[in-house]
């Protein structure tokens, strides 16, 4: 009976084939009487699945960023003639990829198909979800859909990259809407900030639930808890494909609410009455902002905010009621220094320790407005993510050199994370009991680990799968599949340059220099000859300070010249003598491989 | 009556001043009969100090690595005509100080002194306390004092180096010994490598105790534990100084015991009775390593090493039989091919994700002994050291994807630390009563904390003081200061080459290289006049694949060439517009700032 009722949407895909006009259709459209779907072959897992012949197109799903890595999530859901794009992140360089400021998803595969994208779903407002829009909007117009404070920080982006045509839809939990074949439900959940959604997907085969980030929250500071109801309706009525994210499949227990934080910071501004308080978190975290304006009042403090993206989100928050600031609640940062130390709270940027940040300037004496004394007390509410560590960890060393104190995680209960732990993750899956099961946001090991979580709840292992960048999945109401890989990878951007990272020799080149540094060898030529003394220069280069190599180097140049005949031979094939020269003599003498760059200048 | 004796002692340094000749005297003497130091003005913490007139020469005590960091420990302490060093370690580069091998200190104070210094006694024989010994006797000869382990452990990297004519001693528990006018008494702790010793040093000002690197285990492996009768009897007959270690000052309670690493085990061991298991554990543990050998033995498997270090150490450690290995318990690597999963056993490196390691090279499918694959456990027996964390999951990962199962700290009980944590610390502070305290081995935060447990348990602030690298500490009877700094810092290792950091630009330049790239803009110059085109190449320099500025680059190093006048200007000075030009264009052009090298060939 059930089948049948999916049986019919399969059907009904063809027809909207021949009927289809992308540039006449709206492309978002409010849905909410349609009837909700009803899906297929719910399990009791481990009993055989009953096969239905599916009809129609089978929905693909195509994995750009956020799978087998924790950043740059993008996932491509299509069918037919349709599809959507769940999320369009950036992830932040490493020092494997030094020197670039951010990296977004390859689109090519979007960009190939750009008469199809219907639309992008953000699920909420974090970088990693939507840092990659502005790059994605500038060669590929779609609509945008997002909760009010996702759009509002997306809006600010897009101001900076002097994006001013990109069209917003702001969305609601439990207000469905029509993208093209697919039909979004919006579904409440906890998260690290404000706005967050799962998203409930109708395709013609079935229901696929994408949990977004998410934690269970039942008693949140602000908004509501995750709509537990709609999650065990959907559960009810079938589920197709889970896809779930992964990020803390590896701690046991359950994520503490957010309200705790605030009883923590409760008892630090009571123990710290007489001291000035400087409170760095993520401006994102609209609640916890919320937790300390309010604390901040109740204890007779000013707030104050330091930080650029903090001042931004306050303000962009605030403007759309995502937080509620009490009238002369807020100081300027500049005026802090005429008020009593106990009478403020800084509330900083650069609680990972970000260089320039706020609170780096602050820990360094150079933050003009703020100077960190023996009567600060500083509360880094965050932890670090990993990588992090050491540039907080300078942080906190230089705060403490100027004598304050600090206060952070490895000492006191002041952050939670935005993240489910595994029992949270254990009540999604029993909920939702889903007939397929796909982990996502995780490096390899997470997903391998929610998939296991998964396998312990009853799922059998041939009804999932542990997703790559590039895995193209076909979904049907009977299975799911690998089909080919489609183009995929990274764009590197540096200023206003973008490299391709899978062509790109540049973080190559990059990690030799900065390891090994460089030799120039400059050489001018002349009708076949060589004329003047070749150019030594080099950069990076370790010598020993008790010894003179130059000498002998220029010596092992001056040989490979003269060993090379020039008229009879070609410029590159003379540059690779030079070049395998020198390398072999310093790879002798110094054991180091720098770059070695001969240059031959034609006069 | 008590101060008495120790004026004494005072007194008769003057004497050994004339009387010195540091060629015939023997640099180390046992002084097992000497009587043990009695030390002076003993607190009740907080009551007045009684001030005694000290007399003769104060100690000083000089911070040349491991403090405001954790790694490349080094101490000086320094009499009269006498210098005692404490440790000689290394510390790794990190993404600060790329490609480098090693980073030892800065020993000019040392080798200024020559005449005086007479030995270096080392704690322990990890890294960061014995590193830096090669580098050390290379320019200044003296005698080196440590454990059997220790020894072995440093003559390993001795004949690596080549260096032949050490003076090595070894020293035990409890057997005191005379260096200079210093007398040492090794005193036995805990730790994650065997033969770790803490050291207190009676000098003319009264004794000074040096904690090494430490944990209270009262059930170990093996040895015996940490000698809690001499230290107390140390503090009842009185502690001028305490230096003691801070690592893990922010963890709160008590490190397990090594002991419960080998219950873990043996259910690992017993729970994956068919199938391999690798294990991957620092190679200096040896405790470990005989717990992972025995386990193997009562559950019938044979124990195969991986990893150059892993079978340097074990062959160390047997040689000195600081590790016994049952006859047949051991299988060459090469064999295990031909064996039975549940037969093995393989030990590797790499615990820390080391690229190169043999647990990488697993990880990767390039390590020729052992293929991994979907019947093999690996148990990650380590945490990763703080900036290491990246590398390791890297390893967890690529394992998974090769079908492994994996169990590593986030998920089981399977290693302790080898650093006190705060109880522990407080038993130490308790049992040695010192007048004076200086937190050592810890970044700045954990120094400061440090100094705040002592504070708790009654120490006064004006008694304890933070150290930097370069103080120098006065210490007599009566009291603590800092006076004036030494030079100091770090030199830099990257193969035979060796930097002095504080006058290298090589950090910057590769830093600069690694974030920006570079240009190189080679021209020939003949008698004033530019001859032919000048040459330009970029190395990790980011371009638009979408837009080509070659041209305008060009363009931009033309005029530049044509606007300077040469005849009347310098090659200098000529470099100087080029460079200005072109960087300029660019940071406007594309919002990137690489290196820019001018290169003129004169012919």
């Amino acid at each position: 009976m059930e089948n049948n009722n999916n049986t019919e949407k399969v059907k009904s895909a063809p027809k909207r084939k021949g009927a289809q006009n992308p540039d006449k259709r709206r492309a978002v459209k409010r849905a909410d009487k349609a009837p909700a779907a009803k899906a297929v072959n719910q399990r009791p897992a481990k009993k055989p699945v009953k096969r239905v012949k599916h009809k129609g197109n089978a929905v693909r799903i195509i994995f750009l960023g956020g799978v087998g890595e924790i950043g740059k999530n993008m996932t491509a859901i299509e069918c037919g003639d349709d599809i959507i794009i769940i999320d369009a992140g950036a992830i932040f360089p490493t020092d494997e990829t030094p020197g670039f400021d951010l990296i977004v998803p390859d689109i090519t595969y979007l960009l190939e198909r750009k008469k199809k994208v219907r639309g992008v779903v953000l699920t909420h407002g974090h970088e990693d979800h939507i840092g990659g829009v502005p790059y994605l909007l500038k060669e590929l117009k779609v609509p945008v859909a997002g909760t009010k404070l996702t759009l509002a920080l997306v809006d600010n982006k897009l101001r900076e990259h002097r994006i001013n045509d990109a069209k917003l839809i702001t969305i609601k939990p439990d207000q469905p809407f029509q993208l093209g074949c697919f039909k979004v439900r919006p579904v409440n959940v906890n998260h690290s900030i404000a706005g967050s959604l799962a998203l409930a997907i109708e395709t013609p085969q079935g229901v696929i639930f994408h949990s977004g980030d998410y934690k269970i929250d039942l008693t949140p500071v602000a908004g509501d808890p995750i709509d537990l109801k709609t999650i065990s309706e959907l559960g009810a009525s079938g589920v197709l494909l889970y896809m779930g994210e992964s990020t803390n499949i590896e701690r046991a227990g359950f994520t503490m609410s957010e309200t705790v934080v605030g009883a923590t910071l409760d008892r630090l501004f009571a123990e710290n009455s007489d001291r000035r308080l400087i409170v760095a978190t993520f401006a994102s975290n609209v609640h916890r902002l919320q937790q300390i304006i309010d604390l901040a009042v109740k204890h007779g403090r000013k707030v104050a905010l330091s930080g650029r993206s903090m001042l931004n989100v306050l303000e962009a928050a605030e403007k759309i009621g995502e937080i509620r600031v009490p009238d002369g609640a807020l100081v300027d940062v500049s005026k802090i220094k005429n008020m009593r130390d106990s009478e403020i709270v800084v509330i900083s940027t650069g609680s990972q320790g970000e260089p320039m940040s706020a609170l780096s300037r602050m820990a360094n004496g150079d933050n003009p407005a703020v100077t960190v004394g023996k009567n600060d007390t500083v509360i880094i509410s965050a932890s670090p993510i990993p990588g992090n560590e050491k540039l907080v960890y300078r942080v906190i060393n230089n705060l403490y050199r100027k004598g304050a104190d600090v206060v952070y995680e490895s000492l006191e209960n002041i952050h939670v994370s935005g993240h489910a732990c595994r029992e949270e993750h254990k009540i999604m899956h029993t909920l939702l009991k889903p007939k397929y099961f796909i982990p996502v946001h995780g490096e390899y090991r997470h997903l391998k680990k929610h998939m296991q979580l998964a396998e312990q709840l009853g799922m059998p292992e041939n009804r999932m799968l542990i997703p790559d960048i590039g895995n193209c999945i076909e979904l049907t109401v009977n299975g799911l599949r690998r089909v080919e890989n489609v183009q995929s990878g990274s764009r590197l951007i540096d200023g206003e340059g973008i490299e391709d990272e899978k062509a790109s020799t540049v973080i190559e080149d990059r990690l030799q220099l900065s390891e090994e540094g460089l030799f120039i060898v400059s050489i001018a030529v002349s009708g076949g000859e060589v004329v003047g003394e070749p150019a030594i220069n080099s950069r990076g280069f370790v010598f020993d300070f008790h010894r003179d190599y130059n000498k002998e180097i220029r010596e092992v140049i001056l040989r490979a010249i003269d060993s090379y005949d020039l008229r009879n031979g070609t410029i590159d094939e003379f540059k690779r003598v030079i070049k395998r020269n020198l390398r072999n003599y310093l790879m002798r003498k110094t054991k180091q491989s720098p770059m070695v760059v001969p240059v031959v200048v034609e006069i």
